[in-house]
C-alpha cells in the first residue's frame, strides 16, 4: 500500500493523519513541535526529522498549516518540502490559503518536476475527527485521482474543481455564504428579540421549514445564550468575506449582502468580539456590548 | 367529532380541507367561486351558500383567503363572517396579513363575544397537500389548545406565539430571513459563475456542508438553469422585506442586511421580474435580463 | 395691496410673517396659543380669533403648522380654515406634509371651490429670519403667480413644480440626499479620527475643494466636538430617509446609498440619540455613545 | 531665487511646472517623452536628459507621475532619481500613490541621506492650470515650509498633515467622500426623474440651500444630459473607494455608506462604465445601459 508523508499535526492535521492511519496507509510524519507525533507513531505512523525528510521518503506528501505563512514557511525552508522534491513525487497541501500563495507554491513545486493539488477542506475538528470533511482540491488531475482513496477516508466528500486556485476560491464563496448567512440569521433573531417573539421559538421555526440548516440549529441555541466560545473565530470569517468581496471586485461582480454582511462584522470587531466565535456578530446587531 | 367550517378553497385552502375531511372531521365549505367546492363535497365536505351561513352552522370556522383584502372583504361583508358570529363562536383565520389587519379582524370577532385565532402557515402548495405546514398561532390560548388535532392534520408543526400579531411577525421574520438567504445565495453562484468555477459543484458543496438546507437543494438547479417558475412571487418576497423592515424600523432596530437584499429585489422588480419566483433575485445580482 | 392671512406662528410662521408684514403687506394673523400674536400685532398685524376668521376675512392665506397631524387638525377642525373657504378663496399650506396629507388638505379647499398650493419651504430658522428659505410650491400654478410677490419676502427662490404632491416629493429627495451626504461626511471624519489625521485640517481640506458646501462647514466643528444641539432632530431625518425609500419603492427605484445611510441613522436612534441634531448620526459611526 | 527641479510633465506637472517658471523660479525639467519638454522650454526652463541629472542639478526635485508604477520607475530606476540623490538633497512626490509605495520611495531617498515630502493634490487640470490645487503634504516638516512659496504657485491652500502616509491617507479620505455624495446625488436624481419631477428644477433647489456645492455645479446638467466626458474615470474612483473601505478594516472603522457607494460603482463598472467619468455611476442607478 501507498506511503504518505503527513506534514502539520494542529488539531486538524492530527486527526486527519490518524484517519489515514487507521485506513491501514503507511504514514510518515512530521510536525514542528516534535511532540505532536508522538501520538500518531503510537497508531503506527513513522516519523521523520524534518519536511524534507518526509518528502524525500515518500511519493506523495500532505500538509495541512495554519495559514499561508506556515504553509510557505514549510515548503519554502531550508530543510523544507522543495529541498526533498524531485522529479515524479507529489505534494497536497490541504491548508486553507490564499489564491497567491497557492500559485507560489505550485510554481515551487512543478519548476522542480513535481505534481501539485490544493486541497483545502470545509469543516472544523469535528468532521476532521470522523472523516466528515469537504475536500476542494484543484491541480494536477491525476495526481487527485490517486489520492481519491485518502481523501475518502479524510472527507465525506471530494470535488477536484480545475486548475489550481479554484479550491482556494470556492472555500472562500462557501464562506462567503456562510457570512452572510449568519448576518441575516442574527438579524432575525434580533428582530424577534425585540418585537417579544419567544427566541426559542424562532429557532424551532426556522427548524422546520425550507430554511433549515446544520448551523443555524448548532449555533442558535448558543447565540441566545450569549455564548461565543470560539469554533471558527470572528475575525478569520471577516477576512474571508473581505477576500471574497476583494474577488468579487476584480471580476466586477457587485456583492450588496456580502458587503453589508463584512461591514456587520467589522462593527463586531471594532466591540471587541475579534476572537470570539463568528455567531457573536448577533451582539453588534443587537448593539450589545461584552 | 366537530363539525368544522372552512371558508377560501383556493389553491392552499382545498388541500388543507381536504386534509381535514380525510382525517374524519366533518367540514362544512364556502368557496366565492361555488365551483372549487365540488371536489370538497365529493371527499364528503357539506357545502355552504355563504360564509355567514358556514360560521352559523359550525363553532370553529377556519378561513384561508389570499391576502388583507380578501380576509377583511369575507369577514365585514354582507353575509360574511361577522354576520354568522354570535358568543361562543371560533374564528381560526389562516390567511397571510399584517399585524393591523389581523388586528381589526380580531377587535370585530371578539366585540361580537367570539373567540379568535390568526395562524398564518409556513409552506405553499406541496406541504399544504401533503399535510406538512407550520402553523404560526397567536391570539386565544385556549382556542389553540381546542383546535391543535386540526393544526395536526394540516401541518407538521404548530406554534402558539401569544397575542394576536405575533403571528404574522414570526411570518415575516421567517420570510426576511428567507429573503435574505436567497440574496446571499444568489451571490455566491454569481461570484462563482464569473469566478470560472462549475455551478453544480458549488450547489454540490452547499449541500454537503452545515449551510446545506431544502431551499438551496430545491430552487439551486432551476437557478443555474434560469428557470424561474413562480412558486413564491418576487414582488411578495420584496413586500415582506419591506414590512420587515418597517417593523425594525418601528422598534429601532437596524437591519443593515435585510436592508442590502431589499435593494437587490427591489432592482429584480425593476428589471421586469416581479411575477417570477423570488429566486429571480439572482438575474438582479448577474446584471441579466430576460 | 393684498390682504394676506397666516395661519401658524411658531418659529418658522412667525419670522415668515414677519417679514410679509415688513415688506408692506397688510396680514391678519392666528395661532392656537394666541400670545404668538403679539409680536406681529406690534409690527402692524391684524389678529383674528379663529382660523375661518382668518380665511373669512382674507383672499389667500397661508398657514406653517408643525407637521401633518396639526395641518390636518387646523384645516378641517371646527372654526377651521374649510369653514372660512368660499369660492375663489385661497389656500397656500407652507407645512412640510407627506403627500397623502397634502392631497386630502388640497382636495378638501377644491371642493369647496377654493384654490389650493402646497409650499413646504428648504431651510429653518435662519434662513426664515432673513428671508432666504427655498420654497417647493405645487398645485395651482395661477395661484403661484399671484403669491410670487409674497413668497419672493419668505424665500430667496421659490420653484413651482407641478401638481399637488410634487412640493412634498422634492422636499423629501432634498432630505435625502441630506441624510445621505451627511452619513458619508460622518463616515469620512471617523476614518479620518481612527487613521490619525487631525480632523481640523480634514474640515479645511473639504471646504477647499469641489465638496465644498454650507452643511459642512455649519456642521463640521460641532461634530467634532460633539455638540449635537438640535436644529433638525435625527429622528425626523430618519423618518424622511424612510419616507424617501418608500417613495423609491412605490417607483421600483432601488437606492442602496440612501438605504445604507437610513440603517446607520437607525442606529443612532437606537443609541437613544433621536432628539439630537441629525449630525449625531456620527456617534453610531464612531460606535460611541453619550 | 531657488532652482527647482521637475519630472513628469503630463496634463498636470506640465500646469504645476508652468506656474512655477511662471512666478519667476528656475525650473530644470525632465519628461520620459521629451517632447513634452519644448513648451515648458518656451516659457524658460532648461531640459535635462534623465531624472538623475534633474536631481544632482537642483537642490529641490518635484515629481508628478500618472499611478504608483510610474512613481516608482522613475525613483528607483537607472538614471533615476535614486541615482543624483545625495545627502541633503530633496525630494517631492506630488503624484497620487497608496501609502506603501509612498512609504518605499520615502525610505530609499532618507536612506540616502535625501528629504522627502509626499504631497499628492486635489483638483484636476483646470486647477493645475489656475494654481489653486489642494496640496496634501507629509514627511519632512522643514523642507515644507521651505517649498511652501512654491507651492502657494501651484496651489490655493496647501496642508502638511504629518509623517508620511497622511497626504496619501487624506487623499484617500476626500476621495471616499466624494464618491458617497456622487452617489447619493445620483440616487436623488434618478429618484425625482422616476417620481414625475423635473431634473432641472432639482437641481436648482440643490444649488440654493445647505447642500450646494461646486461638484453638484458642476456634474449634474452633464449627468442630466448623460454626457460622462472623462475628467476623473469611474474606474479611478471606485479604486479609491475599496482602498479607504480597506483602510477602514485595517482600522476596524466600518464603513457602511462607503461600502454601498462602493457595490454601485462596481455595478457600474460591470454595465462597461469604467473609462467614462465617475458621475456615470447614476447610470447603474437609472439601470440605464449605454
Amino acid at each position: 500500500m501507498t506511503e504518505y508523508g503527513f506534514i502539520g499535526l494542529g488539531i486538524m492535521g492530527s486527526a486527519m493523519a490518524a484517519n489515514l492511519v487507521k485506513a491501514g496507509f503507511g504514514v510518515t510524519v512530521w510536525n514542528r513541535s516534535a511532540d505532536k507525533c508522538a501520538p500518531l507513531v503510537a497508531l503506527g505512523a513513522r516519523q521523520a526529522t524534518s519536511a524534507k525528510e518526509v518528502v524525500a521518503g515518500c511519493s506523495i506528501t500532505f500538509a495541512m498549516l495554519s495559514d499561508p505563512a506556515a504553509a510557505e514557511a514549510v515548503c519554502f525552508a531550508p530543510d523544507g518540502v522543495l529541498e526533498g522534491l524531485k522529479a515524479g513525487k507529489a505534494y497536497v497541501d490541504l491548508s486553507t490559503v490564499d489564491e497567491a500563495c497557492s500559485r507560489r507554491i505550485s510554481d515551487a513545486v512543478t519548476e522542480r518536476g513535481g505534481r501539485f493539488l490544493e486541497a483545502p477542506v470545509s469543516g472544523s475538528k469535528k468532521p476532521a475527527e470522523d472523516g466528515t470533511l469537504i475536500i476542494l482540491a484543484a491541480g494536477d488531475r491525476g495526481l487527485y485521482d490517486e489520492v481519491k482513496a485518502a481523501f475518502d477516508c479524510m472527507g465525506k466528500a471530494s470535488h477536484f474543481l480545475g486548475e489550481v486556485g479554484q479550491g482556494a476560491r470556492m472555500k472562500l464563496l462557501v464562506n462567503m455564504v456562510m457570512g452572510g448567512m449568519m448576518a441575516i440569521f442574527s438579524e432575525g433573531l434580533a428582530l424577534g428579540e425585540k418585537g417579544g417573539l419567544d427566541p426559542g421559538a424562532i429557532l424551532e421555526v426556522l427548524s422546520q421549514g425550507a430554511l433549515a440548516n446544520p448551523m443555524f440549529a448548532l449555533k442558535g441555541p448558543n447565540m441566545l445564550e450569549e455564548n461565543f466560545s470560539t469554533h471558527f473565530p470572528l475575525k478569520h470569517m471577516q477576512k474571508d468575506l473581505r477576500l471574497a468581496i476583494g474577488l468579487g471586485d476584480s471580476l466586477a461582480q457587485p456583492l450588496c449582502s456580502a458587503s453589508a454582511a463584512n461591514e456587520t462584522f467589522k462593527r463586531a470587531r471594532a466591540m471587541g468580539l475579534e476572537d470570539f466565535d463568528f455567531s457573536a456578530v448577533i451582539q453588534a446587531i443587537r448593539q450589545k456590548r461584552e
